[in-house]
C-alpha cells in the first residue's frame, strides 16, 4: 500500500480482508450484538431437514401474515419477502418505468448504484443539518419529471430522523405529484427518540429487512410492502426470473425471530443510545462539526481533508472509517458506532490524538 | 374457471395454488426425490446459531474452495455464489454490455424474461430434433452483433444433450467471434448417455446449482464460474448492491451437500433413467411425434392443439402439463417425469385415453 495512495479509497471494500489484530473498524454497518436468543427458539435440526421444494416466489404465507400483524391495514398479499433489503429495492425500481428518482444527500451508499443497475437516474436534494430540506424537496419534485422518491429515516449515514411533519409532508407531495414513495426503514426500530411514523397510501412502499432490528445481516431477509397489488405483481414476475423464492430455512428463521418479546427492541435502542451518547459527546469534545444522531448507529462528522484523515486513520493508526463522499457528503468522514463501548473508546481515542498532532 | 378459456395459459403460474387431492402435475421443474441423507450430515442447531454478519459477496470461501476441485484449472476467485442459478443469469446479464444475446429455441421459460429485465434482446437460433443447429448457430453469430450465447444441455425443456463435437465448435466458433458464451449446466449430472463437457476458455461462463443434483430448489444456491476476473468483479460489484452476500446458512447446507459419497450422482441418473425409458416408450406407444431425453427430466411432444390439449388435461382430467409456447415451441407441450413411476402411470393412462377420444 502506498503511502497517501488516496485514490486507493474508492469504496468501503477497499478494507477487506485487510484487518490486523489491532484494526478497529467504524465502517461496517452491522450490528456487534449478536441475535436475540429467543430468535432461535423455533431452530430445530429439523427445521433444516424440510421439504425444500421450491418455495412461492412471494414468500413463505406465515411470514408475510406475521408482517401484516406488524403494519396498520396490511394485507398478506402486500408483502414479497426479499434476499435483504438490498432486492427489495432493487425489485421495485426495477419494476417500476425507467425515468428519474429523487435522493436526499447525503445518501445510503449503495442508492446511486441500485439505480443505475434498474435503468434508473437520480437526482438529489440537498438536505439541511442532515435531515430533509423540505422547501428544495418539493422544488425537485414540481421541477422535475420524477417516477419515484426514496427516502431513508432514520438515515444511513447521517443518523438524522425526519421529524413526523415532515414525513407527513413528503406523503402528501408525492401523492399530489403522483409519484411512487418508496421508504427504506430498515433502521426504523433503532429510534431514540420517538415512535416511526407509519406512511399511508397505495403510492407508498416500504422497505425493511431483519438485519439490523434483530443483528442477522447475513441470513439476507428483507421485504417490501406495498398497498398497490399491481405493483407488486410486477415485483413478484420480475423475481421469478431473477432469484425465486428467497431461501426457505433463512424465512424459517425469520420467523423464528418475530418471537423475540415485547420489550427487545426496548433494550437494544437503550444499548444504542448509550453508545451515542458517548460517542457524540467525544465529537463535541474534539470540536468537531456534527449532527446528532436521533436513530441507526452512524454519525458523519465534518473534517479537514477527509481523504487523508481516512487514510492515516487506517494506515497509521488502525482505525476503520468511512469516506463521507462514497455517501455524497464530500466534506464529511462516517463513524459507525457498531461495537462495544471499549472498543469505542479506544477508537475515538486514537481519532482524538491524531486530530490534535 | 371458463370453459375453453384458453387466454388464461398465459404461464405457469396459473396452476399455482389450485391443484386438488386428485391432480398430477406434470409440470414443475424439481426432482420429487429427497436431498440426499448424507447431505444432511454436518447440518447441526450449531450451524444455526453461528454468527449470522455479513458475509463475503462473492460467496464463503470454503463453498467456492469445493466447487473449485469440482472443475479443471478453476480458482477459488472464480466463483461466485449465488441466490440459485437465476440470479447468476442475471448477474451475468446485467454485467455485460447491452446487446443482442443469441439463445435457442425452444429454450428455458425465463431465459427471455432474464434477458429483457437485463436490458437484453434476445435473437433465437432454430434447433434440430431438439438440439442446436451449429450452421444456423453460426450464421446467427456472424449476421448479428451478438454480446453473448446462451446454452442449456441438458436441455430443459427438450432433454436433449449437445454433442461434445457440437460443443467444441460452439466454444471455437464463440471464441473466434469474441463473444461470451454462458452455459446453463443445471440438469449437467442428469446425463444419462454419457458425461458432460467442461467447455475451456476465458470467454466461457459455466452456470450450475444445487437445486437439481441434489434436489435443494428452495434452499436457493447457485454459483457462476468464469476465469474472467473482470466479468467476476462486475458481477460482485452488482451483487453488492442488489442483493448482498447469498445467505450463510444456505451456503453451509450446499457445503453439507456436497458430502455425498461418490456414486451419488450415478444412482440418482439410474432412476431418471428408468423414468425417461418409461415415459418416453409410453409417448411412442400413443404415436405421438417426440424426441427422446437424453439428461434432465422433459420431454417435449408435437400436440394437436396444445392449448386445447393443456387446458382439457387440467380442467377435465386432473393433470398438469405446460404449453410448448411458454418455451418457445408452439406446436408441442412440455411433460416434466420427476415424479415416481406409480403416478407417472396414472398420468400417462390419462393422456392416452383423452387422446384415445
Amino acid at each position: 500500500m502506498v503511502e497517501n495512495n488516496y485514490e486507493e479509497l474508492d469504496s468501503p471494500s477497499i478494507f477487506i480482508g485487510k484487518q490486523s489484530d489491532d484494526m478497529i473498524s467504524l465502517g461496517s454497518g452491522q450490528p456487534d450484538l449478536p441475535p436475540p436468543k429467543e430468535a432461535f427458539e423455533g431452530v430445530s435440526e429439523d427445521m433444516l431437514r424440510k421439504d425444500l421444494r421450491y418455495g412461492l416466489i412471494q414468500g413463505e404465507e406465515n411470514l408475510r401474515k406475521a408482517l401484516a400483524k406488524k403494519y396498520n391495514d396490511a394485507g398478506v398479499d402486500d408483502f414479497v419477502i426479499t434476499n435483504g433489503a438490498s432486492e427489495a429495492l432493487d425489485l421495485i425500481f426495477r419494476a417500476l418505468p425507467s425515468g428519474k428518482v429523487l435522493l436526499t444527500k447525503p445518501y445510503y451508499y449503495s442508492y446511486p448504484h441500485i439505480l443505475k443497475h434498474a435503468g434508473m437516474t437520480p437526482v438529489y436534494t440537498e438536505s439541511v443539518d442532515g435531515r430533509i430540506d423540505i422547501n428544495d424537496f418539493k422544488s425537485k419534485v414540481e421541477a422535475n419529471d420524477i417516477v419515484a422518491v426514496l427516502i431513508n429515516s432514520p438515515s444511513n449515514p447521517t443518523g438524522r430522523v425526519e421529524d413526523v411533519d415532515t414525513l407527513k409532508e413528503i406523503e402528501k407531495i408525492t401523492k399530489e405529484n403522483n409519484i411512487v414513495l418508496i421508504s427504506d426503514e430498515v433502521y426504523k426500530d433503532l429510534i431514540y427518540e420517538r415512535e416511526n411514523y407509519e406512511l399511508k397510501g397505495p403510492h407508498v412502499v416500504t422497505i425493511n429487512s431483519f438485519s439490523k432490528t434483530y443483528s442477522l445481516c447475513g441470513l439476507r431477509i428483507g421485504y417490501l410492502w406495498s398497498s398497490d397489488s399491481i405493483l407488486v405483481k410486477k415485483c413478484i414476475d420480475i423475481k421469478t426470473h431473477t432469484s425465486m423464492n428467497t431461501s426457505l430455512i433463512a424465512q424459517d428463521m425469520a420467523i423464528s425471530a418475530l418471537n423475540v418479546p415485547d420489550g427487545y427492541a426496548e433494550i437494544q435502542r437503550k444499548i444504542w443510545k448509550e453508545r451515542r451518547d458517548y460517542v457524540y459527546q467525544r465529537l463535541i469534545n474534539m470540536k468537531l462539526d456534527v449532527w446528532k444522531p436521533e436513530g441507526a448507529f452512524y454519525v458523519l462528522p465534518k473534517i479537514d481533508n477527509p481523504k487523508k484523515f481516512v487514510w492515516d486513520m487506517y494506515t497509521k493508526h488502525n482505525v476503520i472509517t468511512y469516506l463521507g463522499d462514497w455517501f455524497g457528503a464530500p466534506d464529511r468522514i462516517r463513524i459507525s458506532y457498531a461495537l462495544n463501548m471499549d472498543l469505542l473508546k479506544v477508537a475515538l481515542d486514537r481519532i482524538e490524538e491524531y486530530l490534535k498532532e
